[in-house]
């Protein structure tokens, strides 16, 4: 495996072996197998679980990593091709990937939607530029549409809870947040679990739902795996039977790029959208909750869900750094 | 060793452990009793010493560590309990320290007063609520009112300097700054030297007396140590045949939170309370010059006294890395 | 070798050792000769290529690193001797360099010129006077007039591409940048190609020629290594046969420290002074471009001749990493 950049384009057999090797470090978690080796990590966005995890798990398996940070400690970057730079941006992609490509063996980049334009955001092309200008293994560290390293964990999670594969009734929620958050979580989840093969229902109040092309790609990974993706703004006929409630929040694709427009069509629904206990009514008595974190408390999700018995977003954190660790073994050791 | 939080909840028979541990890894001080272990450091405040030396210290012993600077490459983080979170930070403690402590073998935290409320701060409860989310040993990298790394760091330079212990001289002088800063190190200091059982002396200026609890709390620990406390505004009565002045500034408890009224308190002393060679007249011949760093040049301390022979601030700070390695080896290696 | 301040002041001989070092370490990269051994990168200004590649290269030969940037997360550091630290910086060099040393084995460290009078940066005694303060073996990662990691790697391109030394025509030319930028990488290039025994053009606008004392500096070393150094502002003339064409910004000497002076001087010169193909009319026909880098792409240097077959920039970036382990093994390893 030379990329890593999101799962529906991994064959489903091979995301299984992935989470199976994932279930392997967790209880053999040291090695010496990259002894030597280096992970070049480039944020171009924030990060918590992402920039400890992968150091930990380079560590863990005898090798080690160095992060760059544009605009702290490192020069702006650009990634637009082919534009006059004459802004804050010192340094342009087109150099910095090449040139980072040739201290590391691996290496893995963040980069956020910008959140203006939908179309060139939904095709999720300044990654896979970066990533062609890469001579060496390429992760994705989430992009402006998908978080594979997410929802990697997110699988074996699902696996670890025996949350059943094709008869399994996933729910992913909209949630109330105060900004206009792109679709790069949502896409990811939502498309993993149709890949899993998993009953989906998207749950959103009127004028949120996903993008068409988003719902689209949903639906072909479930109708190749067995699955279905239903989408609706009842909590109980969503909820009904669930096994998972996933939160996240997302912008109005009719307000892209337009924070204040968004804005307006969420303000009535920040008391109804804040997911507390009340939305597991219908749902399975073991019904668990998810979220990528992090997560803004008593704003998305009341305090009551993620301090109750429900909550499995530690353990999906958890499994961040194991599913790390079985893309790098898959990319580093056990190539093919 | 579960935790390391503060100097005088430990049993002083095992502070001189540790202090004898450190001794032992400054003479030795590369091992590979750390491999494939990891620190996770978490820095809520800036640092250069506890930065460079845990991670020095971790490498040393043969493991690895990250860093998570929220705010600075990672999201900012709340830290106070049933908040609703609409403001900048978009994670809580709550999910961060378990979520991190899956990734580390050590989970190390530097959390600095606010200096709005002196109870509150006084109280040092916000490093407590992280230590109690981490399953994994936690050490405190200076919270609210104690910083026990240098703590440690310094009772070894008393040590390595053949200060004595019950008949040794230990001034706790304030000294001017341009900012009104809080009581984690005076407080840390203080009770250090208490419970090595000196004989200690806090020197400032009317109106900057220590608060009562950070008092008491020194004389309870002298009374069990066969050391003493006392306090003075008299330079030359607290400096008679001292060993050591050490220096450092705080702000007025009557003025707490309030650094206007403590900045209008302290107007008329940046003179007098600037540490010269003059404030040793009384002092033994050879009385050393301690600091815990980063120090103001000629406003908090003259040059003269930082570059003569009394100043051991570097060789305190060089203790720095022997005690951290003392306290990860206790929790990581030679666990009890 | 206990210090790397600047290729001029060492033998000729000790660079090409220098350079053969890099040449064997680049084909065999891994080695475990600094097991335990700790690298101190202190970062007073932004970098990409060296942050990445000095831990890379402290990886690669089994050792580590921690980084430190004052400002972002470390304490701000004042430089200056004798001065009354009232400003923002908490903490002074004459501190902070032997306190880090004792942290690590070698201490590396990048501190740009200040940029506002050309006779204090033309000393270039900041870096020495940090130089001065570490008892470990120390690295200049760029100073006010020098960067020689970044000459060291350029030898070594040369090298690799048969570019000759005697006989080897080496432009380098100023080129259009929107900000006033100092001489650290135009002398230190100058002083590369000069020592080299290159004949070496300095080609630049009228009112832009690099400061008497930088090309005298050239000049005395091209006398002794057999080299030449002229200067023109005539494209085609100094292009006539080159192997080479370096390009970089840099201030006007007579508006030192005056940013709106020199963009002014500058303001005309922005169309003609964009390094494109038609530079290389009257060069030999495989003629090489070489940059530093960041560069700023169509502002200083058209796509055309970056994304083209003359451009060796990134191989230049990618000697970084070999020529700045070369040094670390002169000083760590096979010291003499």
């Amino acid at each position: 495996m030379k990329r890593f950049m999101d799962l529906p384009e991994l064959d489903t057999g091979l995301v299984r072996e992935l989470v199976a090797t994932a279930k392997h470090l967790e209880k053999h978690p040291h090695s010496d197998a990259l002894r030597g080796k280096v992970a070049g990590l480039l944020f171009m966005n924030p990060s918590l679980r992402t920039l400890a995890s992968m150091q930990a798990g380079m560590a863990q398996l005898g090798g080690s990593s160095f992060v760059i940070t544009p605009g702290q400690g490192s020069w702006g970057l650009e990634t637009r091709p082919g534009v006059v730079m004459d802004g804050d941006a010192a340094e342009h992609v087109r150099e910095a990937i090449p040139v980072l490509s040739q201290y590391c063996d691996v290496l893995a980049v963040r980069n956020f939607a910008k959140g203006k334009d939908l179309a060139e955001d939904a095709a999720d092309a300044v990654i896979r530029r970066m990533a062609d200008l890469s001579p060496k293994p390429f992760m994705n560290l989430e992009s402006a549409m998908t978080h594979p390293c997410q929802s990697l964990a997110d699988w074996k999670t699902l696996d670890d809870l025996d949350v059943p594969a094709n008869e399994g009734r996933f729910v992913l929620s909209w949630a109330w947040h105060p900004k206009a958050l792109t679709y790069a979580v949502p896409a990811s989840t939502l498309n993993m679990a149709a890949q899993r093969g998993m009953k989906v229902t998207v749950l959103r109040p009127q004028g949120f739902a996903l993008p068409g092309s988003v719902m689209a790609t949903a639906r072909a990974l479930a109708s190749k795996s067995g699955g279905s993706v239903f989408e609706t703004d009842d909590v109980a006929a969503a909820m009904d039977g669930a096994h998972v409630l996933y939160a996240k929040s997302w912008c109005a694709p009719s307000a892209y790029g337009n924070p204040e427009a968004d804005a307006a069509l969420r303000a009535s629904l920040r008391e109804a959208w804040c997911i507390r206990e009340s939305f597991f009514a219908s749902a399975r008595a073991d019904a668990k909750f998810m979220h990528c974190l992090p997560v803004r408390r008593n704003v998305k999700v009341a305090d009551e869900v993620l301090d109750g018995p429900r909550s499995v977003v530690v353990r999906q954190a958890g499994n961040r750094l194991h599913a790390q660790k079985a893309v790098l073994w898959k990319m580093l050791v056990d190539k093919e």
